[in-house]
């Protein structure tokens, strides 16, 4: 594999030092695979593909051959959005079965946090106080989970392993349905899943037909006193709605990972607001050694012509 | 089934007012499964069963055809343990797979919590602090399992579905192992699925085999800084061991539900000790209609001579 033709990529990010996070892996894996910080580039027209972070809006202009952009994340609407990235340039993203892990635990924690109301168990233990609470079956409470990608699937086999009823809002009814769950398909998927529903999950891709879903109308069809688990992106929210969707009792609150802008402001009112549970877009993260496997398995399908087992439909939108 | 003979049964119980909590769904399940209050009952000759929540010492004594002792609850080891229980009587239990999924709920939201250091997170949005903190694959981190009855097996699916290395103690090989979870029988069986493990779960019954085990020896062979999930009963725990655990740093903390004496008196100082979590016996209860539903099947089986489908095996001890 080492005499294989090298291919050369950079690593665009002016956020983050991909280098740093994943050089060590990248070296360790692969010989034919080279990255390169823009400034170590000699010669741009041989740089075939970027991988990115939050690239800035001229970071692809001095690469005229470049011919494949990724991600080291799962969402790539960022990619998708970018001015500089002409149609012609593919794109892909990593796929990690660990971080779908990661995400599911990250939504049954927060599903079982308010069902079992550890908020009033935890208070209660620090005044030494010998107080059981109520509870229901599992099976009475309906989790609606939107979206239905390598995240939506983990979050849906973890809160069907702790028996909550479960429905999907999904694009293609899935080929290994898991027993019990409800999968709904095309246009008003959505809202039939969140319609009477106690647990909100959202872990859809951020497109121009998602953007704002989690708003005024989607938020008035749940159960009176639902909970929302916002693990997607910032722009599925309407921030006002959810405010109002508070007041009105249409939630009684909600989980929120991801947000319009990051870090979350420290005088954002969302912080104050003890309706709310803040968390710093934590809900899961790639590992690094998925993430150079991936990159690496990408660029050298890249350079032999095949197809990107990561690459992602533009029109689709993920 | 209304002209069916009628069965007679008692409610004992000094702590609980069992009429109060089953009666409505008792009566309404069955006219031919009849329960009333000691005071009640005119001819305690035809009493053939009771229905029991730590029965007092000499609660049995009025009824010399008593035929079977059923607990309200999954553990039955105030019933084995009672002095006034004749060997000839038979001992049933609920089996509630909505108490399964309860219990299964719990043990996953205390190692994710964990796991994911929720209370750091917690603490960090309580002043507007945007940190994210290091994750690692759920895959990475060992779960031990001790006991595979109907709550072992509900907390294994569980674990498993979030993606963490599971291993399990239990008395016998499992017909349906769950797909990547290591099974462990025969006498070594919790030692060894303890030994290297991040956390340890317990959900064995108590019987005279499972007294103490989570004691020094065991808690020694944990990862160190590991975490113990104690929702079986008080008295698999040696209180003393546990301090030293913690002490030494076998365990980092424990999620404690369950205690030798319950309710866990206001000065035990397991409530100041900040690397515990106490909550009040709620890991999980069982339901109304299902206690009832159980109660009557058991009772109309008992009846008719058939085999009671919740019965306890006396030898076994569960």
């Amino acid at each position: 594999m080492s005499h294989a033709t090298p291919i050369l990529g950079v690593y665009l990010s002016d956020s983050l030092d991909l280098e740093a996070l994943y050089g060590d892996a990248l070296r360790e894996g692969a010989g034919d695979v080279v990255l390169r910080h823009p400034h170590e580039i000699d010669h741009p027209e041989d740089v075939r593909f970027a991988i990115c972070w939050l690239p800035n809006e001229r970071a692809f202009e001095p690469y005229p051959n470049l011919a494949l952009a990724m991600s080291t994340g799962a969402g790539v609407d960022a990619l998708l959005a970018h001015p500089g990235l002409d149609e012609s340039v593919q794109i892909a993203r990593v796929r990690d079965p660990h971080q779908a892990d990661l995400m599911a635990g990250f939504a049954a924690h927060e599903v079982l946090h308010r069902e079992r109301d550890f908020a009033t168990l935890e208070r209660n233990a620090a005044t030494a106080r010998w107080a059981p609470l109520p509870m229901r079956a599992p099976a009475s409470a309906t989790v609606a989970v939107l979206g239905h990608g390598t995240m939506g699937r983990a979050v849906v086999q973890a809160v069907a392993a702790l028996g909550f009823s479960v429905r999907v809002a999904c694009r293609n009814a899935p080929e290994a349905p898991v027993e019990g769950v409800t999968y709904l398909t095309g246009e008003g998927a959505v809202p039939a899943a969140a319609t009477g529903a106690d647990y909100l999950i959202n872990v859809l891709p951020l497109t121009a037909a998602t953007e704002d879903v989690l708003g005024r109308a989607l938020f008035a069809t749940l159960a009176p006193g639902a909970w929302l688990v916002q693990i997607g992106r910032g722009e599925h929210l309407v921030e006002e709605d959810l405010v109002e969707a508070l007041e009105r009792g249409h939630l009684a609150g909600a989980s929120l990972d991801v947000f319009r802008g990051e870090p979350l402001p420290y005088d954002h009112p969302f912080w104050q607001d003890d309706r709310l549970r803040i968390t710093p877009h934590i809900a899961s993260d790639t590992l690094t050694e998925v993430v150079a496997g991936q990159v690496i398995d990408t660029a050298r399908a890249l350079r032999d012509g095949q197809p990107l087992a990561t690459g992602v439909d533009r029109a689709r939108g993920y």
